[in-house]
């Protein structure tokens, strides 16, 4: 049985960074996400993928332990292509080419198992499918993501989307945007206005930041000294935070602050490497270790 | 006797900002750090000034009980005047004019109870003439700041006047381009090469990240849903900084991360009014209320 279900891309990237480049590099939210969660719940994936999706491309789920059963196979089709480059400013991805490719028609059909699941994420896809998952769903505790592109064209449905989710978890840039506002605090009140009880706002090498109608809390990102490849940083960190919730399957203020951290920790490990190799490797002990210097260096006594 | 000693600018400045402009305003680096740091030591100004400087500007160092003996008034002269201007993004000034005056000709000399004074910060000038002050103090810690301009046309001066400080206290944007490297922690560690055992990282509305060889500490900013001014956020960050340091005299690791603290806490009021306006009226309880807060916004337990 599965505590979360996350429905998003699972894409086939070619990603040049000024560190690397990788013509065939397994991406999408969804991977990102569940190859992230899955170090502290059961994750189920609601995507779809193509017949190019080969068996060493599927192989992350199975290490991990993904539920892929809601993952559907379309013959024929062709997978989700992202191309992205980044430049030294490592905290925005430019777009080259997206190939929706089977992602076009894709309409989301949660197994009974997906529906039951208490804890839903909805990755990164337009905001009328993320709206239709919801609503199939009985769970307790919905997130989601979003980007510009939806902003700037389905402004209006994605704003119906967010009306109908516990929380949004989106990077700084988007929060301004979507409220148009200059200032991230008048931003996040704006965007609580929208119907979510809780805003996270992630901040890339700046950390992440949780808002509430009455709570505020904040935490420095990890100090990376090399940031190798940055695709999936929201999404592992999205992934640690809804799957340290649903482990501890609490929604107090203590659970949400840890799942934070839990979530700024997968995100670090994440970018140390392309697509999720880095999160393929990790070991509990690695997150225990970087769990507690986030606690170290953030401390202080007054 | 004075705990503490600033060597610096006070300056008249014109300020334009998106919410407002003032012709006359009183600033300056070493007006904002030593009314900062009044709330927690007593503290000495080493500076010039011209016979334009009026009583009324004199009043906030009588009001914060700053000494000023070692504050030179040149008959005949103008004060330092800065006309700077900020755009939406107000984490950076753009400078319209900067008359030197009185400045051009200082030749900073310290009294004895100046010399004596075991903290010391050299305030944003000449790095010959930081280095100068510095030898003239027996101060058992120097921090120090710089600028741009600074780092553009006395580079090699500027570092070595960091070689003989403890600390220094600068802007992201400085410690990279002093570091000539992109990557903060990357940069910090050039920096710390260069000699000080501390490298302070001012990150704006991110906030500020504390680095020695061995530690790393990182705060977020105050969330601030309106920055009316930001001129002297950084001054009065390092007059909460080393005040709070001079007033607990200890230097241990507990002491550093506690006045990173009062340092946000002393910047996160400053900017809320035009000059030192804010400042003048603060309250220690409104100190207290403020530290507490950010002690409530980042804790979490593991």
């Amino acid at each position: 049985m599965s505590s979360l279900v996350v429905v998003g891309s699972v894409a086939i990237d070619s990603i040049k960074t000024p560190f690397g480049e990788r013509e065939r590099s397994l991406g999408g939210s969804a991977t990102h996400f569940s190859a992230s969660a899955s170090f502290y719940t059961d994750v189920a994936v609601v995507a779809v993928i193509g017949d190019d999706f080969t068996a060493e491309d599927e192989a992350v789920f199975h290490e991990r332990k993904v539920n892929i059963a809601n993952l559907k196979r379309v013959a024929g089709g062709q997978t989700f292509r992202w191309v992205g480059e980044y430049g030294f400013d490592l905290n925005t991805a430019v777009t080259k080419d997206t190939q929706l490719n089977v992602f076009a028609d894709f309409k989301p059909e949660l197994s009974q198992d997906a529906r039951n699941a208490p804890f839903l994420f909805l990755g990164n896809i337009q905001p009328t499918l993320q709206r239709e998952v919801r609503e199939q769903s009985n769970a307790k505790f919905v997130a989601m993501d979003t980007m510009n592109l939806w902003i700037d064209i389905a402004r209006d449905e994605l704003i119906k989307t967010i009306n109908v989710v516990d929380a949004i978890i989106i990077n700084d840039a988007e929060a301004r945007q979507l409220a148009q506002e200059a200032n991230l605090v008048t931003a996040a009140k704006k965007i609580l206005s929208f119907g979510p009880k809780i805003a996270i706002i992630k901040r890339g090498e700046y950390g992440a930041s949780f808002f509430t109608k009455d709570v505020f809390f904040a935490i420095p990102a990890y100090p990376l000294e090399s940031v190798f490849d940055p695709t999936g940083a929201g999404d592992s960190f999205a992934g640690g935070f809804m799957g340290s919730l649903a482990s501890a399957d609490k929604l107090d203020e203590h659970a949400l602050r840890r799942a934070i951290v839990y979530g700024s920790v997968m995100a670090s490990y994440n970018v140390e490497e392309f697509s999720c190799d880095r999160l393929r490797r990790l070991t509990p002990d690695e997150i225990k270790t970087r769990v507690q210097e986030f606690k170290d260096f953030t401390h202080f006594e007054i």
